[in-house]
């Protein structure tokens, strides 16, 4: 026998073992998971929240605690129960689904066809609500589906969802909350005021239609009027596990012109280049940290998206077009730096924007660290 | 007794339980970690190796079928038998930096005491090797430290590499291997071939002095003479678990232009115009979905580091300095197509480039929502 073959025994036997091991982790994950159901159903009977973080913290404290007991990696256990817990989260946010905040009150979707209208018209359907969906050659049907509706919720592209609340408001009842889920709120805030005289609220989900599950998503709500009568909506996103900030319509907009039409410019016209210069992408990824891979991850995710859900977050408004004009006219800036090779210039600009971010440099590290481990856990 | 009273007694119960089967789930792990020692330590005697890829798969899809038969998520089930694998072979690759693919043999580092060089040391000693450092001031103790050698690495800034070469060239052996850690090659390679007539070796590690563990880090190598005697350093890298890919000089070099220089690049530019924008940070993050605070993150990271190793990375070599002057070029020619507010050619050209990308749309999509999960989970 062999020194390979011994070994070969010996380790099937441990093999088998392993095995062993991980079948007991596997029954009592489903017995976590029963528990845990129970523990949601008992809750919900009670009228208690179903999520409780400060208890979802305390919980990772202690099992850190037992990891380091029992000579684990706290690091590896904690990751572990987040999974875990996550999870759970995810499949008590579906059956919560199923109550609604005002079940049978009326909701009417209008562009319900479009991506995102089919994703607001399952949730709410989802959680017993009567749903009529208006498309936009439905409109002599308006008054027969819109007529008793509770929420009027527009789901149009955003050059259309002016026109959309003056053709729609004059069949909706006075007291029917009537909302929008476009990219920018100023134009949309305002003429939904124009156009209805009852209660107005502008949201703005920060997530795409592929998003099925609302855990920890955010939606910005602009107040527009009688927040008392809308607060029944938030409620009902904040029920599906949604978290809803407020902001003025200004704020918004200010806002996003940065943290959506610039960064998806920029993006862009990163694209743009390395498509011009023709470079082997798959070799670049043989080449290449986690990093590379993640950032040009999300290049490619722009690109396999659709351009006009692009041109119009980009083109939303003069303002935004300044700020981009603006941005390309500050890049142009450092032609000059890279022509005469000045690092020290380079080198002073850097640590100018390094005090600008201050704090968020550590966190960002520390936050981007973690990500690119799961990277290369899950893809390396 | 109230509703929440009772609630709250059978509630507790409940948690007693969930604690009971965390606490038999940290057992379980603890013991799978124990046999998987030992079946690393069966592997080693054996000489067989530690990782099996194709085995990790075909554990993994059991594991899946094992989840769907107890009901629970296969995907959960699969994240977590990762996670608690890539755990296994992190400390197995540390286990195996004790031992050397040559252990005995003599290292000179040259800039031992700069980040990367101190951990290459730590990499060389920890794995039984004679590691001697040389710094720039230590030139005339370079014939006692290097006379001996059988490697000696070049870890001093790019523009001291051929410099470092022609300096040291001289007291080593023939025989040693002469080997750089600069993120451009052919200038590097180049300068070593000249100073040394024995065995050269180009090397870029994809990957900072924050990296402590090498699993599946890449390591470009870029052959320069003698490959058969270079061969044992690179299989040193593998065995301390990196991943080593070749490539010639030149190739390099075109493909770090877009991988390394123009990315930072692109990113500086993008910190630069943000915090001249002067916008609120926090706030923003507030706002934002996961896919900004990554990309922010990427962005704040960069500028917590070295603005020197940026500098240094960017201006290079003249061919670097002017692929980033065609970025910036590109960039512009953006500008008349947001004066105009062209939608149209904003699609077109959106659609050029999403042929460009191709299939690696659908694999970003893939990755990049994978890592948002991850990102909701552990600082959503």
């Amino acid at each position: 026998m062999t020194r390979r073959d011994a070994a070969g025994d010996g380790l099937k036997e441990l093999r088998d073992e392993i095995d062993a091991v991980d079948r007991e982790l596997v029954a009592l994950l489903a017995r976590r998971r029963d528990v845990v159901a129970r523990v949601a159903e008992a809750k919900r009977r009670a009228g208690l929240p179903v999520h409780h973080p400060a208890r979802e913290e305390d919980l990772l404290s202690d099992r850190r605690r037992r990891a380091r007991e029992a000579g684990l990696d706290p690091d590896l256990v904690e990751d572990l129960f987040r999974r875990v817990m996550r999870s759970s989260r995810v499949s008590q946010s579906a059956a919560v689904t199923a109550r609604g905040v005002r079940p049978g009150a009326r909701v009417v979707v209008v562009g319900g066809a479009g991506a995102m209208g089919r994703r607001l018209r399952g949730w709410f359907e989802g959680s017993g609500y009567r749903v009529a969906v208006l498309e936009r050659d439905d409109w002599h049907r308006a008054p027969a589906l819109a007529g008793g509706a509770d929420l009027a919720v527009l789901a149009v592209p955003i050059g259309a969802t002016a026109g959309a609340a003056r053709s729609l408001a004059p069949v909706l009842p006075r007291s029917c909350v009537l909302a929008d889920i476009t990219s920018v709120k100023q134009a949309p805030v305002a003429a939904m005021l124009d156009a209805h005289p009852g209660p107005v609220v502008g949201l703005h989900p920060m997530f795409g239609p592929t998003t099925r599950v609302l855990d920890r998503q955010i939606v910005v709500a602009v107040p527009g009027r009688d927040p008392d009568a809308c607060a029944w909506v938030l409620e009902q996103f904040t029920a599906w596990g949604a978290v809803v900030v407020s902001a003025t319509a200004a704020e918004h907009d200010e806002i996003m012109a940065v943290v959506q039409a610039l960064r998806h410019f920029a993006t862009f016209v990163f694209g743009q280049f390395v498509s011009r210069v023709g470079m082997d992408l798959r070799r670049t990824l043989e080449f290449s940290g986690p990093i590379y891979r993640l950032e040009l991850g999300m290049v490619g995710r722009l690109f396999a998206q659709d351009p006009e859900l692009y041109a119009e977050i980009i083109f939303a408004t003069p303002e935004r077009r300044d700020l981009l004009r603006r941005y390309l006219e500050t890049a142009a800036g450092n032609l000059d730096l890279l022509e005469q090779g000045d690092r020290d210039a380079f080198c002073r600009e850097f640590r100018r924007v390094a005090d600008w971010f201050g704090d968020f440099g550590g966190q960002a590290i520390r936050e981007s660290s973690y990500l690119i481990e799961k990277l290369v856990e899950r893809f390396g």
